[in-house]
């Protein structure tokens, strides 16, 4: 039994109801070498070996078609009505299931806008392809974009839990950590201190070990995906954290900022001020934007309008995107109408998806702000899921 | 600096060359969430967050097209000559970088066949399709499978001491657990002592931890990938393991065979030992047949004859498979010709490649017999990195 399968297994066929899709169809194979970002929702972190379909429908079938060595496993995870093997193709059993629901629309995991409903790889498409070829199935092929999009965004009330459990958990890290920043220690020390509570707690990474934390100290540190360097901290530093811990496979994904005050120095700089400000508050504008049925783009643009209007250049990421099992958790985005994010800025926002909120700027001289809030999305607007940060942790 | 990246980037542009190949695409996004299995060979670990591109060609050079935040990590690799930021979309650059280079062939990991080179996902394909519009380069897409293939399969120096260290590190655990297997205790009793084995001495496992070991006691134990059950080890029982260890990223896979004597026996009864050389003999068989050059269904079959002339009905899976970062490592297989192994049992068997040999049979009344013993490929044939099972370990 797998709580998390048994939960969002729970919820597809009425969702595949709302998206007026009759069958949807996950295709895979050795799943061992790296499958589809699907599969833990839905068949649990268990490896298929060979070609394996699990099938769902809008009335509430739940079957699996898998190599007959998998037939127990499968069993165990208790969320499949029918576990049907086979030895040698998985042709025939597909065909035969196919005919027997004979599904008008068949969604599979293929999108070019969400990489989280993109698992089918173009290869294994072929495959299905060669299978429906001469078949009426072929023609009913569609995206899962939007079942996937749903399913992922939806969290259960497990899923809900276990996320708080990891933001309480970064947070407590972050709370650990501020109090022994010095002058002096480099941004891969201050790093240790937090990634040796992480083990310590026996907790995971939301995302790779080698940049979270992301620590960037003063106006010369490399901002982004990018692991903590040689910088030291320094008086007149901002330093700019990006950390999030995995607990129990569900993530938190937080910024928190931190000012080094200079010699003489009571208080960090007005030029400080106004930026850690400026962000403060395009990310109230975006937490107050929030509403489900709003597409992101519109708490995008609530956001990224208070850092341009306040005279900085505008941030080239967009203000929040999904968290949940990942730390980028896929679907609708909170973001701006760029290329490279396709059509998630424009998927309505939806009741229990969790977002984050993290507009940054730089502050020239001092460094990098970017705070980061993980939010969740309820009948009347977002809910903090912590203490949202409204002034800067000050060192001496 | 990833001495793993370095070593296997080293090789590709000989492959491309070799296989008339001017220029392969590895084209991918946000990778976290599962990217393409080819990655830590030709980038490492860490991530790649939007669309990007790595190019490698026939004349050796070695190109990253990526999100401007990824410069900094994907310079500190030290594999590429080129690294190209970018902040909205991807495609100015890559076309820029074809029409300078102008490939009469680009490869994209996409394999009807292989897993381990179909890392690009459909929705991918159609995203770079889209690109491509218009240009002469959509029509010189071809597919990387024989160049991937290639690449995992020659493993490099540190690669092969890498998969020694693991195969070492395997026996031991099953040489340090044999002497305390006792009638009464349950398959998942043998397997927990095993796992602690692994968990003190820091290792990672193969394959996932449900069924790593695999432990099949007597013969009403589920055979396969399926976890370890309740049944008892009772004295008439053949107890078949399936263990590998993962130890710096690269892995071992190797069954052994015991049998729990009963009450007056000095040795085991003879239908045992006749299953269990039978096995043996087919191991040896394969091992004698495999030399560079020879499609692996030939390997196949000579281990397979040796199983269905004595007598027993033909194991339903593969004679072996390659092993290294992954245990299932793709290419070619010592495969027979059904349909689910595609054409991966027709591949020539080349140099440097690691194969485990891993024959089965049933002996009713006492179970499942399967040794797995792992080979590297040299001019000469097979030679074995480890002694392989050649006499049952008896318990009393």
């Amino acid at each position: 039994m797998n709580q998390i399968v048994i939960e969002k297994t729970s919820q597809i066929a009425a969702i595949l109801r709302e998206k007026k899709v009759d069958l949807w169809l996950t295709f895979v194979r050795e799943t061992s070498a790296g499958g589809d970002p699907v599969l833990p929702l839905i068949y649990g972190t268990t490896g298929l070996t060979w070609q394996s379909a699990l099938i769902f429908t809008a009335e509430g079938d739940k079957i699996a078609i898998i190599g007959r060595y998998e037939v127990e496993t499968a069993r165990a995870i208790g969320a499949f009505d029918t576990v049907l093997p086979y030895d040698e193709s998985i042709q025939p059993l597909l065909l035969e299931t196919f005919n027997r629901l004979n599904p008008q629309t068949i969604a599979v995991n293929s999108s070019q806008n969400d990489v989280l409903a993109d698992g089918l790889a173009h290869g294994m498409y072929l495959n299905l392809m060669g299978f429906l070829e001469g078949t009426p199935f072929a023609e009913r092929i569609v995206s899962a974009e939007v079942v996937i999009s749903a399913l992922r965004g939806r969290k259960t009330k497990t899923e809900l839990e276990r996320i708080q459990a990891a933001v309480d958990s970064t947070l407590h890290i972050y709370a650990h950590t501020f109090p022994q920043i010095k002058t002096g220690m480099r941004e891969t020390d201050v790093a240790a201190l937090m990634q040796a509570e992480v083990e310590k707690q026996g907790l995971g990474y939301a995302w790779p070990k080698n940049n979270n934390p992301a620590v960037n100290s003063g106006p010369n540190s490399p901002v982004g995906h990018n692991a903590p360097t040689d910088i030291r901290l320094e008086p007149g530093h901002l330093v700019h954290f990006d950390f999030g811990v995995k607990q129990a496979d569900y993530c938190a994904d937080i910024q928190r900022m931190v000012y080094i005050l200079r010699e003489g120095e009571t208080q960090p700089p007005q030029a400080v001020l106004d930026g850690f400000n400026t962000v403060v508050e395009a990310i109230q504008a975006a937490f107050k934007a929030i509403q489900p049925g709003l597409p992101g783009i519109e708490v995008d643009q609530a956001a990224r309008s208070v850092v341009t209007v306040a005279g900085y250049p505008e941030y080239k990421y967009a203000t929040g995107h999904q968290v949940g099992r990942l730390a980028h958790d896929g679907g609708g985005l909170l973001g701006p109408a760029w290329d490279r994010y396709a059509n998630t800025p424009f998927i309505p926002i939806e009741v229990d998806q969790v977002y984050t909120l993290e507009p940054g700027l730089m502050v020239p001289g001092h460094g990098y702000v970017g705070i980061e809030e993980n939010i969740i999305v309820t009948d009347n607007g977002a809910v903090f899921l912590h203490p949202p940060q409204t002034e800067l942790v000050v060192v001496k």
